[in-house]
């Protein structure tokens, strides 16, 4: 059984993200449809070997012209030189305007690999061959490439949606636990902002997805991804709507970078959230009892729901460098209850936080 | 008085190319409504100084915040280097999203500061001030972005059509005589290709356009943009009929490499339009007397209509390597008449042409 989900592209284009345990053995079959070319470009870091060679193998014998790029693993590595490395590498290769290019990897491989067909030869068909949970549910919607600079994360790409994202979970079983709780934490955060019911099952059913039942896993990344594409197909020009995406990331980026990066994007999310429910609570906005709730379900997923101690000073100046502030004052988004986020009275989907609210909410929570 | 053009780009979208002596004047009141933006990035290379600091005083003059960013002259520096270096000045610079940059120069500036608009945080509008006449009648229309690597030209890009193009003929003036005449083949093969009508304007009042005559000028940039406009509207993907831009390119190239680049693009493209020409008149396919009057244009522009002497062999493996060629065989676009391109039997617009013919018409212009 194979879930597909119809995911917004741009200019009113869609592409299919295909979920389903052992659906990279029907890889080709895919690609006849959704990107024919003469040659396929399969990009991948060098720690997924065993997912690249497999696809390599399938492509091959099924009678496509394939070959294999490799480039370092890591965020270290998601930079402009591996992008030219690998353009340059397909043009030592031959590969013409009729190839596509086939990103296999977490997050960073999506991302690189993306760019480079976005910008080989003004632009080539890619498809995404997600490896970890965060990559399923998260990067396979939105149709962002890019790489970092030393001026920070992301500051370089393009849009260029994928022909295809095929997500088989089976990928999954070589990820670190806790890399799938990682990911987990995204799918945590579709349900607080959207979606009530799917958190209650996530809830319920952590054990399973933790025990990486192939049904639960389908179900997981099916849900998200319909969550997530349906916020861009409100908002596909990131205008407003699309900012509930945010949801437990302004506290989460902070604690990040206050813990010197030594709590994970997921885990740091996870508090993020809990304690961003807190603090709508306390402005009233938030229904009372949300933030336990939350806390329940992270803690399901095997989270953190305690983060390392802070300095207060090193979290305000943490906040305060946050993308969605405005003019310094800290914006969050805030639920008003599980499922649903709440609109300012201006009609924006996030609010002017006080710092001293976050502090509190921090405080009690024994963090500081 | 300013003539508009109006540019299909893509998705749907179209563009204005305005043209007008003076109309760089009008910078500010264009952008307001093609491309607002909290700032603007001005992109240039160092030779031409004195039109990039106009227009900065123009922006500054009308209260817009605008910054300057010179790069290295000449196509040795449409490269990555360029590109990263330019995205690093304007990261340094704190330039945001809410940003546009504006090209200005040739077609190298052009291409690459198009490149950085196309990928600075996933795409920025870009505006086009063209201060060459190949780059406001070439350039100015395609949406194509990109910089050279070891491997060839133009090989790394986007397709990211400007938001406006201003082309001000007042800013030839700077531009040396040879430069102008390179634009002007290029304009010579829209009549030759497209429109008879104009072709015999621009053979009659060369004269005036090469004396740079404002109106004369207006009027060529505005008519060869239309019927390029045209071209591109009918085939936004390259998928055939604009194959038809490639008249008196594929002799044109070879020329200009045997001849060690000593020839230019222009004064190539000029000669191989002629060639073109007697080579569809040997295959019956041209009507007879097209390279006559095609030579006369070419004249009536100071073009040259003789090339340097070029040996055979290097001549016919140029040929070889052209993009349009087809499992070997050499593909030239031919007329049918002045004004229009003619079609193969399966209805493509390039021909199948046997060396021996283009060899032929080579020699029969005492070229070797």
């Amino acid at each position: 059984l194979q879930l597909t989900v119809h995911v917004p592209g741009i200019a009113g284009r869609t592409y299919d993200v295909v979920i389903g345990a052992g659906a990279a053995a029907a890889l080709p079959r895919y690609l006849e449809s959704a990107a024919p070319a003469a040659r396929y470009a399969v990009i991948a870091p060098d720690d997924v070997a065993e997912h690249a060679q497999q696809l390599l193998d399938v492509l091959r014998s099924a009678g496509r012209s394939a070959d294999l790029l490799w480039f370092p693993a890591g965020e270290a590595h998601k930079t402009r030189d591996t992008w030219a490395a690998l353009t340059d590498r397909m043009l030592d290769l031959r590969f013409g305007r009729d190839c596509a290019v086939i990103a296999v990897g977490g997050g960073v491989a999506g991302d690189v690999a993306g760019f480079v067909a976005a910008t080989y030869m003004r632009g080539v068909p890619v498809v995404q061959v997600p490896t970890t949970l965060l990559a399923m549910i998260d990067a396979s919607v939105g149709g962002k490439t890019g790489v970092d600079t030393a001026a920070g994360k992301n500051l370089v790409g393009a849009f260029h949606p994928p022909r295809l994202v095929l997500a088989d979970p089976l990928f999954l079983r070589t990820l670190p636990d806790a890399a799938l709780r990682d990911g987990l934490a995204e799918a945590v955060k579709h349900g607080a902002i959207l979606d009530e019911g799917y958190l209650d099952w996530i809830t319920t059913d952590a054990g399973a997805i933790l025990a990486q039942d192939p049904q639960a896993l389908e179900e997981l990344v099916a849900q998200s991804v319909r969550l997530k594409a349906a916020v861009v197909r409100e908002d596909p020009f990131e205008a407003g709507r699309r900012a509930v995406l945010n949801f437990g990331h302004t506290l989460g980026h902070a604690l990040e970078t206050c813990s010197g990066y030594t709590v994970s994007h997921g885990q740091a999310v996870a508090m993020g959230m809990v304690l961003e429910a807190s603090a709508g609570e306390a402005l009233g906005v938030t229904e009372p009892g949300t933030a336990e709730r939350l806390r329940a379900a992270v803690r399901a997923c095997g989270l953190p729901v305690a983060a390392p101690a802070v300095d207060a000073d090193a979290l305000l100046a943490a906040l305060r460098v946050d993308k969605k502030a405005l003019e310094g004052r800290v914006r969050c988004v805030l639920l008003s209850r599980l499922g649903a986020c709440a609109q300012d009275e201006a009609g924006r989907w996030t609010f002017d936080v006080p710092e001293a609210v976050l502090l509190d909410a921090v405080r009690a929570d024994h963090r500081i």
